[in-house]
């Protein structure tokens, strides 16, 4: 049963994060591997896969807090990729950030919103 | 135009939070007066009524912070209420404070939850 | 397996708050239950339970987490009381909330005494 | 000398608190002496104490703090009128927590206002 | 009207951060322009143009909520520059990022006083 | 008595950071010696060396407290060297950052967690 918990989650988070969740999993290998299962069981298998909100939704649910905390600007960058991935537009990654101004403060803004630029810039590649 | 952000602000607040939102703005005007007009036009009218989320999407940016900040549990009361005006339903409500528990911890969730509890209860009434 | 996990917690939560435990459970029943069910499951099944620190080093862990949060003035005096009943001195409980100033700031080291001394008084009950 | 950095704290204390100070003090009494005297010594003898800002400037930067962090509201009020009390105007003082919305989000300049409006009301005294 | 208050702000911004402000306002144009537009009308228009407080009395403001937060450090960076351009000294700067290890805790005070240290050797250039 | 308790501080900081401790101190010796002097007298001489709670108890508080915060890593580092100093193992280290994730959400003990695998990855040399 706990394989299931730990099956779901990794196809939860294959679906948001595509083959870069894995390699989050793969650096806590060697100090935390128990902690690397709990993000999959829980986070992912327990808490993101439970349905009643759209995965999309649920990445705008994730931005929020990741742009409030101000302090975990590399989960904040991998999950506007999740966003992206489950179907949000660049637009719509940059209003939820926008959006926090009003509660979180402009800096945390601001600065939720230089990650997504620079996530962008990598994205779009080298200008010709 | 100033009076355009104004009337445009209003216009939102009122769509998500009806006659409540008045209130906070009167408990406002003797103390500071310009602070209440702020939240009108900036936050209402500035920040909420641009589109690109729907108000829905919105509401559970709103939540997540206010549930992530930790310290007002007043304002998520009134989105929470502001959610379910919305169209929110009260499943994705609980929802979307559960899911803060991923980033913000059990103790930010848990405290959510207990407000939006009340808020129900209220709601519904006394029982029978 | 998710029965052992329930179980496992149960035992432990109950280990660290006795029966007081429960009511925070029984209240989140008509609005999240399966976030009281997370909590057994998560926080005390598989967090708490896992040894390698000992109940009272993990009752300082989550006081210092506590009282650096701030917001959580409830989950804090319940978790006073299960640091007591893991055989913590009022003294040591005093001791990591004084601790707390350096860090989090005396604020919060000074709420999170207030809450330690208004839970003392109650264990003490009214003076003769 | 220890003594030197009571002595100059308690008079640093009483020229921002006045007598309100000593409550604080009376209350930690007997749950936490040592931090009633650090408060004294370190917070208001060896930091309040050093000059270079002007009493003013340093409960500027005081309320700033509190209201960013949001989780002090009690000590937030004993500071709001700590500042009127070193010659802050009211108006400079609603000012300071507005600014704090740019920085801590709306939410905490809202509550940290309705702080400074509970405390007016209470100067003021019941209205005739 | 919404030039007047653009107008406001960009003389205010200059007024304070010079032409360095415009490179943040350049660096959001294709991500986000709406929200450089709202850091000039709002913080720079708004808020910062009320008067009521000096120039030097907000930058002590935002230089507390700043390390308060504690996640901003570029931030803190430019308006400690900032400061300095209204007339701050920098040790007015320094006791102001050491008035907050009282409130905020020594951890966030270190690292703005290393911000501050960082700023101020960029400003002296290389020692002959 | 001053000298008293420096003394007593500079022992208690050599005792849990060696003489990387020195290392940060002389780093604020030009920006803000007296911040210097306050951590020694206050942070290590009056509140680390009162006893009550062994050396390793202060730095599980110390870790939780830091990882909670979310924005202080080079502190945690050192904390977390000085925590093996004092004698806590490596595992007891990840299981207090692991614990963190119940109370100050996911991210902040990710963050964590990855700091202590580049301190321990350091401390271990470069592969063979």
């Amino acid at each position: 049963m706990s394989n299931k918990r730990f099956n779901r989650g990794q196809a939860t988070l294959a679906s948001i994060h595509g083959h870069v969740g894995e390699g989050v999993m793969r650096t806590l290998q060697d100090v935390a591997p128990d902690f690397a299962r709990m993000i999959v069981e829980f986070a992912y298998g327990d808490v993101y896969a439970r349905g009643v909100l759209s995965p999309k939704e649920r990445q705008i649910a994730t931005l929020s807090s990741l742009v409030t905390l101000g302090h975990a600007p590399t989960e904040l960058k991998a999950h506007i990729q999740g966003a992206l991935n489950v179907g949000c537009t660049r637009q719509e990654v940059v209003e939820v950030i926008m959006h926090m101004a009003v509660y979180a403060g402009f800096p945390a803004a601001l600065n939720g919103l230089l990650v997504a630029k620079g996530l962008f810039e990598e994205l779009d590649g080298p200008r010709p």
